[in-house]
C-alpha cells in the first residue's frame, strides 16, 4: 500500500480521493499494490464527509509522517501552496499538482528542488485538465523538435465564445450562463482576461522548448471586447472566434501570445466547442498532432493527477518533467504579433466613412469593407495578407490618423 | 552510446535511421548518451546509400552481437518478422516495431516472451503513425476504465473519402489519385477493405480493455461500395462519410467493428480529413479525449519508433505495454452492429417504388425518403432511431421481401 496525502479538499482534491478509492482494486491488480489516502489537509470542517476522519488542519501531521510518500497539492495559488510544496519536496515526498499558477510561477525552482531531493514534481493536471499533454510532449514526442504550439486552453472562455457563436448571445449573457452552469467563477477575471490560458501556454512552451518561458512576459488579451457583430462577420468569412494561446520558436527567442482570433473552418481548432480544450503541437518529425478533451472538471482533472501518481509508483525513482527547464535557460519572449496574416478590424463611432475608406485604401492597399445599414457609424474591414503588417503596426497607423479600432483580430488559416 | 539495429530498410526503417542520426546531439544532451545504429538488416543492396556500410544480409550478425540492445523491426508482415522478433527477444534484446499486422496477430505471445526475457516489446508506431496513442492509453489514462474507442485509423481511405466528399470524385478516381500521390499502394486491398483499420482497432482495444481482442473476430467492411450519391445525401443530412474502427465494452464481451458510417458534423471525428487519423477515447473519469495527427508517413512513424527507443533508454528495465494482455484473457468479440441509430439506406434497381415505399412505411414506421428524378430506379431512405433495429436486422428484413440494399450506413451523432 502506498500512502499519500491530499492537500486541499476542494473540487479537484475530493475528485482525487474519490477516484483513488473507486479504482483501488484495479490499481492493485495492475501495479501489485494499492494507494491509501492517509491524510487530507484542509482548514475547513467536513462533518458529513465519509472521509472526515482523514482530515487534518495540521500540515505537520503529513510532512512529518515518513510513511506518506506522495502529496497531491490541489490548494491552488502561489502562497500557502508554494510554501507547503517546498516543505514536502524537502521532506523527501514527491508532489503531484493541478496548480497551474504555481507551476507557471515557480516551476523551475520546484523542479530543481525535486531533483535535489530525488523525488518527483509532476503536473499533468495543470494544463488541459484530463487531456494527456504534458507527458506526450516530453515523452511521446521526444524525438521531435517542437516548432509551435497552438491551443484552446481555457474551457470557460470557449464555452462563452461557443454560446456567442451558436446562440448569438452577448458576452455578458453568455458569461452569466457559464456561471449558472458552474463553468465560470463568480469572479471570472482570470478566465475571460486570458490569464489562465497565459499560464498554460507558458507551461507548455517551457517543456516544449526546454527553457523557462515566464508567463509574465507573455502579452495577453482576453475576450471581453468581442461583440456579437464580430461573430456575424467571422461566420461570413467562413470562420469563428476562439481564444488562442500560442507560441513558436523564432530567431533569438520564443514568440508567445494569448489573444482572440478568427479561425477559418479548415483550422483543426475551429471545431473545438463548449468546455473542450485542444492543443495542436507541430513537431519537425511528427508534423501536426492534436490533443483534445475536457480541459477542466472534477474527475477529468483527478484522472490526470492519479495518472501522475501511478507513474511515480511504476518508476520507483525520481523523475521530473524536464530537467532542462530551469532558471538558467530563461527564454527571451517576443510579443510582437505575427505579420503575414489577414486582419479583421471593427471600428465604431466613425463619422465620415467615405474619408476613412479612402484613407484605408491608400494606406493598406486592397481592403474588403463590410457594412451594416442599421449601424451607420460602424465600419468593418479585412486586410490582405501583408508581410509588414501586424496588429500593432495596423493599430499604430490607425491611431496616427486619430482612429481607434474597437477590435482587431488576426485571421488564422491552417495551411497543410 | 546505445547500440541498436534496424531490421528492414524501407520507408519507415530508413526514416528511423535518418531521425536518429539527425537528433543524436539532442538525445545525447538530454539522456546523457546517444544512439548508434550499428547494423541494418536488408536483403536488398543499397550501393549509393550513406549507410551502406552498416547494411548486412545476415541476421546473426545482429542477433549474436551482444552490444546491440534494441532492434527496430520495420520489416512488416507475420513471416520473417515474426521469426526474427522471437529470436531477438530470446537473445535478450528489446524490440520496437511499427508492424501492426504482427502485433495484432502475435502480440500476446511476443509480450509474454519479452517479459520472460526481461526486455521490452513496444509498438507505439503500429497505430496512428506518429500520434501518441498507445502510451497515453496505458499510461496517461491509467486511472480510467475505458468505455469505448472510435477512430479514423487509416489515412489512405480517409484521403479517398475526403476526395470523394470535397471534389465529388468517384471511388476509382479518388483511389487512383491516392496512388499517384503515394498515399495508396499498388494493391490497395488492405486499406480499402478495412483490414488495416481492423488490426489497429484490435490493438487499441486489447490495451484499453486489458484482454486480447483478436482482429480475426472483428467484422470488417471497407469503402468500395460507397458512391458519390452517398456523399450527396450524407451532406444533405448534415454529415459526411468516414471509415470508422470502433469498440466498446458491452455485457459479456467487447463490441468491435470496422465500417463506413455517416458522421454528423457535430461528431469530433467528422472534421478529420485527408491522410489524418484521429482516435476518440471515452474514459469513465476523463470523459472524451481525442488524439489527432498524421497516421502514416516516413518521419511521423519514425518519430513514434524513436520515442519508444528513448523510453527504453530512460527506464533501463523491462516494461511492456500491458501485462494483462495475454492469451488467457481472450475477449469475446461481438459483431452485432449497434441498434438505436438512424440508418441510411440506398437501394438501386427498384422497379416499383410505390410498393416498396408502402412496405417500408408499414415495416419501419416513419421513414424519410430521398429521390433523384434522374435516377428513377434509385431509392434512398433514412430510418428513425429504433432500439430494435440494427444494420443486420434491417438488411435481413429487406431481403425477406426480396430487396437487397446497395449500401446501409449507420448515422453516428455525438451526444455530449
Amino acid at each position: 500500500m502506498l500512502n499519500i496525502a491530499v492537500l486541499g479538499y476542494g473540487v479537484v482534491g475530493s475528485g482525487v480521493v474519490e477516484l483513488i478509492q473507486q479504482k483501488n482494486p484495479v490499481i492493485k491488480s495492475r501495479l501489485g499494490r494499492g494507494i491509501k489516502v492517509k491524510k487530507i489537509l484542509d482548514i475547513r470542517d467536513f462533518p458529513h464527509d465519509p472521509n472526515k476522519d482523514l482530515i487534518t488542519k495540521d500540515a505537520d501531521e503529513i510532512l512529518k509522517d515518513e510513511s506518506i510518500k506522495i502529496v497531491v497539492e490541489t490548494i491552488g495559488g502561489t502562497g500557502f501552496a508554494y510554501d507547503i510544496t517546498k516543505r514536502a519536496l524537502k521532506a523527501g515526498k514527491s508532489v503531484v499538482t493541478s496548480n497551474k499558477e504555481l507551476v507557471a510561477t515557480h516551476g523551475p525552482e520546484l523542479l530543481a528542488l525535486a531533483a535535489e531531493n530525488e523525488v518527483s514534481y509532476l503536473f499533468e493536471a495543470s494544463v488541459g485538465g484530463g487531456i494527456p499533454i504534458i507527458r506526450p510532449l516530453y515523452n511521446c514526442l521526444a524525438a521531435n523538435d517542437i516548432n509551435s504550439i497552438t491551443g484552446i486552453l481555457n474551457g470557460t472562455t470557449n464555452y462563452i465564445l461557443t454560446a456567442m457563436n451558436k446562440q448569438g448571445k452577448a458576452f455578458d449573457d453568455a458569461l452569466k450562463e457559464a456561471q449558472s452552469n458552474g463553468y465560470a467563477e463568480a469572479d471570472p477575471t482570470a478566465d475571460v482576461e486570458g490569464h489562465d490560458a497565459c499560464r498554460k501556454i507558458a507551461i507548455l512552451s517551457s517543456i516544449a522548448y526546454n527553457q523557462f518561458v515566464d508567463y509574465r512576459d507573455i502579452e495577453t488579451e482576453g475576450i471581453t471586447r468581442i461583440a456579437p457583430d464580430d461573430f456575424h462577420y467571422a461566420n461570413q468569412l467562413g470562420g469563428t472566434i476562439k481564444l488562442i494561446g500560442e507560441s513558436r520558436k523564432v530567431d533569438g527567442g520564443i514568440y508567445a501570445r494569448v489573444h482572440p482570433a478568427i479561425l477559418d473552418a479548415n483550422h483543426p481548432l475551429s471545431h473545438v466547442d463548449d468546455v473542450f480544450n485542444a492543443i495542436l503541437v507541430e513537431g519537425d518529425a511528427v508534423g501536426d498532432a492534436m490533443f483534445y478533451g475536457k480541459g477542466a472538471g472534477k474527475l477529468p482533472t483527478a484522472s490526470a493527477v492519479v495518472a501522475d501518481i501511478l507513474d511515480i509508483m511504476k518508476k520507483n525513482r525520481s523523475h521530473t518533467a524536464n530537467s532542462g527547464w530551469d532558471y538558467h535557460r530563461k527564454a527571451w519572449v517576443l510579443n510582437q504579433p505575427a505579420t503575414g496574416s489577414q486582419l479583421y478590424v471593427r471600428m465604431e463611432g466613425v463619422q465620415d466613412k467615405a474619408a476613412l475608406k479612402e484613407l484605408l485604401a491608400k494606406e493598406l492597399g486592397q481592403v474588403r469593407f463590410y457594412e451594416n445599414l442599421e449601424k451607420p457609424e460602424q465600419l468593418v474591414f479585412v486586410t490582405q495578407v501583408n508581410e509588414a503588417l501586424g496588429i500593432s503596426q495596423l493599430t499604430g497607423r490607425l491611431e496616427s490618423f486619430g482612429y481607434k479600432p474597437a477590435i482587431v483580430l488576426q485571421i488564422m488559416d491552417k495551411q497543410e
